[in-house]
């Protein structure tokens, strides 16, 4: 039997409430969980109004959660705790290319694309090439990494925000490197767009005085045999939301130049090597 | 510009973000919040996979909710929270009658009774007098206490929970003292009960091995002008769950006795006087 639960050991009264032979991570993770929220709890006084407010705010968005939007994600972005997971998950050598976060907008079996080939298929925005290499943490090259790409239109909306105006698969790619590591694709010069700012977490920033806007940035999965999967973006370096990522995603490591072209073929050029880091 | 985000300055990067001239409370509260979810995360190291299980466990308890159901506030109560925002906000001199958790099953305006007056709608269950004084600090009476009242009935449900089966205010009511601080009224000797198990938390309890139960208790809201606001329990002082009441809501002040009565006119008397604080 535990004690009654008091002020100054409620961490204990409900920490020990758990069975001791549940299962041992779940019993580590939810007792770190209660000591820190009841911390939270006791330093800020919360009051019963706040608790109230608490409560609302989680219901909504719980209750705006669809198969088209996830609202939880959302305010984990945009309190920095997807990032902080992925950092803490993500820990490499120096070097190697940083992780950033993934972003709900990526989906699975995107059609396969020869290096060289267009990945924009609604003809909207500025054309740009993107090439580099994919390379180990020695310079070498790799041959056979995946490279998943994905990006918003010129509009700031992903093909899967608009499903009955943009082509299906429109600014989405998968392209595989040859002996040399490079890759080569056209696509646009992304732009810069707000995260769904109509619920709970919209008016949350709003009250912050935070804007929605996240900066505009290229979307990438690079995996190969033998290395750590990277989940990462290129992002455009003079846009105005660099310093305010709405989810906190950028990193200077992160930052691609974008280079005008003249000949014909493009409007821009951003060339950025991957560099992976040892499994 | 905030600078970008690093796991070692993930606190500052998000509250760097908060506008300047936002409500300050406002601001204390989140700031607050954002140190002790981050270091949450960094002390769980919590990974990819079990943030997102926290992402959907939130979105289903958020999903479970509607004008019947509050899971949010069943998760409050199970990880001790709502009894720590209770306790930090109703702070109260030695000898003053505790606060407890209100729970989710009051209902304003429930019918005025006499004194004496039983309020066991339904024929059911063990009838019990209930009686004592409402007191000051010094031990006078107050005039003028009003005693809203509410228990489940011998089945274990409250009559909201089964509008169909129970009548309306089935052991609900509200009584004011007179000169003597005097309350007199006979209801049911309350019975133990689970707390709603079959969403999310539900799930929770079961895998931290933690029983849904809360032991039998009354409860009562008493007021009176010039004096804090008392929203507490009486606890049935022999009931099995007393050592591990699902939503931590016992203190060993608010046992009530239960004595047997043999003139036949209850079965049980349950006395205990409440001492009001000053407001």
């Amino acid at each position: 039997m535990s004690g009654y639960f008091s002020e100054d050991a409620s961490v204990d009264a409900v920490n020990g409430r758990m069975e001791p032979n549940i299962d041992p991570r779940l019993r580590s993770v939810m007792s770190c969980l209660v000591k820190h929220l009841h911390a939270f709890i006791k330093e800020a006084r919360l009051t019963q109004e706040e608790w109230e407010i608490a409560i609302n705010f989680l219901t909504e968005t719980g209750q705006i959660c669809s198969e088209q939007r996830q609202e939880f994600i959302l305010l984990s972005d945009t309190l920095g705790v997807s990032m902080l997971v992925d950092a803490i998950n993500n820990r490499r050598q120096p070097g190697a290319t940083e992780n950033t976060v993934l972003g709900p907008f990526h989906v699975h079996g995107a059609p396969r694309r020869e290096m060289g080939d267009c990945i924009t298929l609604d003809g909207k925005g500025e054309s740009c090439l993107f090439e580099g290499l994919v390379i180990d943490l020695d310079g070498n090259p790799i041959e056979g990494a995946c490279i998943d790409v994905w990006s918003d239109n010129a509009d700031g909306f992903y093909d899967v925000q608009q499903p009955l105006i943009q082509p299906r698969w429109n600014n989405r790619g998968v392209f595989v490197t040859g002996p040399d590591g490079h890759y080569r694709f056209i696509g646009i010069k992304p732009v810069s767009y707000p995260i769904p700012d109509d619920g709970p977490v919209g008016k949350m920033l709003e009250q912050l005085g935070r804007h929605p806007y996240r900066p505009a940035h290229m979307h990438y999965i690079v995996t190969a045999a033998g290395y750590q999967k990277l989940v990462t973006h290129t992002f455009v370096g003079d846009d105005d939301y660099l310093g305010s990522d709405a989810v906190f995603g950028v990193k200077a490591t992160l930052m691609a130049p974008y280079h005008r072209v003249s000949d014909g073929s493009t409007q821009w050029r951003s060339p950025f090597d991957f560099v992976l880091n040892p499994a």
